[in-house]
């Protein structure tokens, strides 16, 4: 095809800039000296702004976290501290785009040359110089008339990948690594249905709801471009991605009933990973031939194995990564701490490296290492992690819904279409409903302890969009329809961030569901025990296969006993003492586990997988009073659970906000927090 | 003047590709979509490739870790972990540079248009979109002809600024936060001396050495470029920038001598401080007129103006952040971690956006924060920053070293010199001994516990380079001259870590250096007692006007007492009251500070400020045995000190490696090697 002609021109100074112009001015060449002195001070300048506006979202943050203070101190859950950020980043906003106007500077050239096409880098000869030039990315033609204005507000925009590569999976990983274990093993089977299904249902519902509204849209001629079922689809999994944050800070807070907590946080934890390879495996969609965004049946055969072959790729990778990193430094925290971290950042990069979802994997590389790592790991070591990547989620979770309140303002290609925001509303609350409720009704079936309408309508409510959805819409706004649906995306995050977020304590309220239950004694003594939680009562058939690998696996990945010379047959008694490590035998007798889903009691409950059902009462009988040493606390918890109805109404009629002592000592609330403790 | 014929060339796929490429995919543009279809499988192709290369140094620094965990297992001392790393790194370096060959990808295009201008950012219009271009750097002309071989070596350099924003802040940052407070302002006014004085003697000395070997070098012809006096002062600068870490650790495992610790760990942060503001002042002398690179009295004279005004900046921007970071969030430690990291990091960028050196802020805002902000943390959080900048500190360390090593092979544009070498070699050594020895024979006049000669000896050999003169170096490599400093500084910091870092045992065995002192208790517990450090007799003006000053501002700043109601006259009491922390009246009985340079005796020391003598004998003859209670082993160490020399050497004689119990449990190395623990 006829290359059009093209448009060079110079905007804002990069970061980059400043060591190209050093190296100007280095270069001896003669005469050339005032000319070089101007572009060092240029490149300077810029330098200075860089760090100017990174230094406005540091303050930014620093602000939330002051008002975040603030707020716990006067025990205020009107808002949560996600939505305080997102509410500075968006005045924060409003001054960089009305406030400021940056005179746009002097050395602005334009120039004009033959380009076929966009490679990634560019070579520049100026005057015998080279210089090279990164591709950034594309820039809509309407953003291009007003290109010098705008400078401020395209230097303080981020690029996308940012949040994919950087903030993203501290966050998602501290999820996996904070999952609440026990809880959520017991009830694997409904939260992977939630996940699962749930999901592929609200992106299906979603994405159905958005395109008639998109086709109503184009008769009333609303539409100012290409808008295809697939970017409806997109759009449906792009939003189908739940948050917990927001809520489950507030569960927390108010320690609510523990299975609502349990199947929440699985839930939102387990369908972020599925919602981004979905979106994905979408993005991937493309019929054969010229016919684009028609439907294809090998193109969608091909999209939906490339979902199972990108997630079953990333969930292997991570908990390969996961099991592997058995750390014997137990004499160096430091390093112990330092080479925890690095598995759990190579996992990421090698999945991304591999092609496979980054993100992904390091979810379940934390779920894993929660599970086996963790038990290798000192005790300080222990400590050090989780506040490490603690410090790491809260900063990198502030830090993206305060720039999300910025970019409702700095971002430069809103469409914002009155219709299709209706639309889009309508349909996450279609698609939420859609997810929450047959689902709980199938689950119910199969469940004893059945999920209750007020949990259900709970779920229903919590259902809030917040970091992932936003990372998975700003990835790519090069187009209409993209454009459309990040400013959508925006608008649905701030509303169910503000609104169901605020609103949360009054639900809970209003929905009897009973608050004040203290369910974070992890560590359970358990004598003679060491069945990992692989085999945990929802995995009905594992203790046919999977007992006897788990007992011979965890001593052998974990410091955790009975050491393998007891287990295995006399035989093999060389290599069992070569692969056992000696707190094995120390661990032998009294093993401290934090992996308190290994209690195979709880007469309550009977345990669900996909539908079948199986009753554990036969087991558990016998075994609670012997199992339970020194845990009266768990004890109580399982009465209480094991009273029924009644009790539970009783209870949830009056919400008791701990107001004296809601402040525990923070290592209590570390406790608390993580799924390890 | 007439812009000469570009030359724009396709290269290597940066990062941003793949978000435009996305965008590309999105695009709908009916006919085109195969040519996008490929250009996002180049996109993601190039997005794996940068994936992969990054994974590539993670696992660099974790086979790092576990190697530096066998040595510390096996107690080898005669490698260190950085020249460890340094060592995989060139083995890394080797294989990236010989081993494998990365195919030059097919899509190279070559392009040519009127560029009359290095602009930061080019918008390119390929076929109605709009690509944007960031300046990545400059390219020097003989790497342009194989440009299109070495993708690989190029993917895996970092952009100079990398080092100086991002690596070396974490580091210099600890660096002052660890101060070992108490024998650092005891031994405050050598310290200056080491730091200024000596630091601009040796770049002056190494200047002219340098200068006469390019002499020599331009008279037998081997000179391949410009190569000017002040390029010679700024290799000065450069290789002036000892670094404590090598030797610093090895004495910290052997508790060497607490005077001769003092000494060369404040000799090395601050002198790191000093040769950065140094070399960029050296790089704005700029005479006027065209006649560089010539002697300018005033150009001269502004050069100082801007080492003076960029240093008392830094350092008072450093200082003033570090003081205002009080913070009350002591029930929420994760907060005020957050808070302090941020704060810490605000300075950096604080002191760039103000035209400051971020580093140099830092360093001193360490300094201040271990000083004043520390004593608010709560106990958790004192945990948490320390081993969160221990862990940041440690991962930036290692990085930059094998980073060192890679660079030896996949830097491009190396020059070797020998005369150059073998003359930069002569120069640091006349250059460290030009620092050393006068000005310790000028502190011994001033000082009653004199600086023996067998420690300047040690102070002369611990005279290590590495990441900062690195990262000076490397910050700027355009122009021969910088190439040639480049590789010269590459090859110094390799020797001096191997060969110096690698004999510092031995070395302190033979030079009868005392080892296994016990210096690091630091919790003393001092009744009625809240003179800051900065009344440390280091400072005998002080106890004339900063006494009061301090006494005021300490219970103002920390919540250490006595509270101000009790200190300030009855008239300001509710000013007293409301400025008073009510911590400051639990902690008015007994205060557990952390700055052991409160106290006032070791009758053994005089102090030297400057030139001044100070005899502090009649001071501290009172007092010794009321104020150390309870510190017995404090006390041990000052009696021995007192000794004197002849039990020195008695000690000194025998090398004693602890071996049985040389590692002791973790939280006591933490109390060890923190300043304020």
């Amino acid at each position: 095809m006829a290359g059009p002609e093209p448009v060079l021109a110079a905007v804002a100074a990069g970061l980059w800039a400043r060591g190209a112009a050093g190296g100007e001015v280095a270069a001896a060449r003669p005469g050339a000296l005032e000319e070089e002195i101007v572009s060092e001070k240029a490149a300077e300048e810029s330098h200075r702004q860089d760090s100017a506006n990174l230094l406005v979202f540091i303050l930014l943050l620093t602000l939330t976290i002051l008002t975040i203070w603030l707020f716990k101190h006067r025990r205020a859950r009107f808002l949560h501290e996600t939505g305080l950020a997102m509410i500075y980043g968006v005045l924060v906003g409003v001054v960089l785009r009305y406030g400021i106007h940056v005179p746009s500077d002097v050395n602005n050239v334009t120039l004009s040359c033959q380009v076929q096409t966009s490679p990634a880098t560019l070579l520049v000869n100026v005057s015998g110089k080279y210089y090279e030039y990164t591709l950034k990315g594309e820039i809509s033609a309407q953003e291009l008339n007003n290109v010098q204005d705008n400078e401020m507000l395209r230097k303080v925009t981020f690029d996308p990948e940012v949040f994919f590569n950087i903030l993203l999976p501290p966050i998602i990983f501290y999820a996996g690594y904070s999952l609440k274990r026990r809880h959520f093993f017991r009830n694997l089977g409904s939260i992977l249905a939630y996940a699962f299904l749930g999901t592929a249902i609200s992106c299906l519902v979603i994405g159905s709801v958005v395109y008639g509204c998109v086709a109503l849209m184009k008769v009333t001629g609303q539409l100012g471009g290409d808008f295809y079922f697939t970017d409806c689809l997109l759009f449906g999994a792009i939003v189908s991605a739940t948050d917990p944050v927001t809520v489950l800070a507030i569960f927390h807070e108010l320690q609510v009933d523990v299975e609502l907590y349990a199947l929440l946080f699985g839930e939102s934890v387990l369908n972020d990973a599925v919602a981004i390879v979905l979106s994905s495996s979408i993005v991937a969609y493309q019929p054969a031939g010229d016919n684009s965004h028609t439907f294809d049946v090998t193109a969608m055969f091909k999209s939906i194995g490339i979902f199972l072959g990108i997630f079953s790729g990333s969930f292997a990778m991570g908990a390969a990564t996961g099991v592997v990193t058995f750390t014997k430094l137990r004499e160096f925290p430091l390093l112990e701490t330092g080479l925890f971290f690095l598995m759990s950042w190579s996992t990421f990069l090698l999945a991304e490296a591999c092609g496979f979802t980054g993100v992904v994997a390091v979810l379940f590389c934390g779920i894993t290492q929660a599970h086996y790592t963790y038990n290798n790991l000192s005790t300080e070591s222990q400590h050090r992690t989780k506040q490490l990547f603690e410090l790491l989620n809260f900063l990198a979770e502030n830090f993206i819904f305060s720039y999300m309140g910025l970019a409702l303002f700095t971002f430069q290609n809103h469409v914002f279409n009155p219709t299709f925001v209706v639309g889009a509303f309508l349909a996450i609350f279609l698609g939420r409903a859609a997810n929450i409720y047959p689902l709980s009704f199938l689950l119910n079936l199969g469940r004893r302890n059945k999920i209750g309408t007020n949990l259900q309508h709970m779920m229903m409510f919590a259902g809030l969009r917040g970091a992932m959805a936003f990372a998975l819409a700003i990835r790519d706004t090069a187009t209409y329809a993209r454009q459309m649906m990040f400013s959508t995306t925006l608008l649905i995050v701030f509303f169910t961030v503000w609104v169901f977020g605020g609103g949360t304590t009054a639900m809970l309220s209003c929905l009897n569901i009973r608050v004040g239950v203290d369910a974070d004694q992890e560590n359970v003594v358990i004598p003679h025990c060491c069945i990992p939680p692989l085999d945990s009562p929802t995995l009905p058939c594992s203790s046919f296969f999977l007992n006897p690998l788990c007992s011979y696996l965890k001593p052998l990945l974990t410091h955790s006993g009975p050491p393998l010379t007891t287990t295995l047959p006399g035989c093999c008694g060389p290599i069992a003492r070569c692969l056992t490590s000696p707190q094995a035998y120390e661990n032998q007798e009294q093993l401290k586990d934090d992996d308190s889903d290994l209690i195979l009691n709880d007469g309550d409950i009977s345990l669900t997988y996909g539908d079948s059902t199986v009753n554990t009462d036969s087991v558990t009988s016998s075994g609670t009073s012997r199992r339970f040493v020194g845990n009266s606390s768990e004890d109580a918890l399982d009465r209480e659970l094991a009273f029924g109805d009644h009790e539970l109404v009783i209870r949830g009629t009056r919400l008791v906000l701990p107001m004296d002592d809601s402040e525990p000592p923070s290592n209590v609330l570390d406790n608390a927090r993580h799924g390890p403790a």
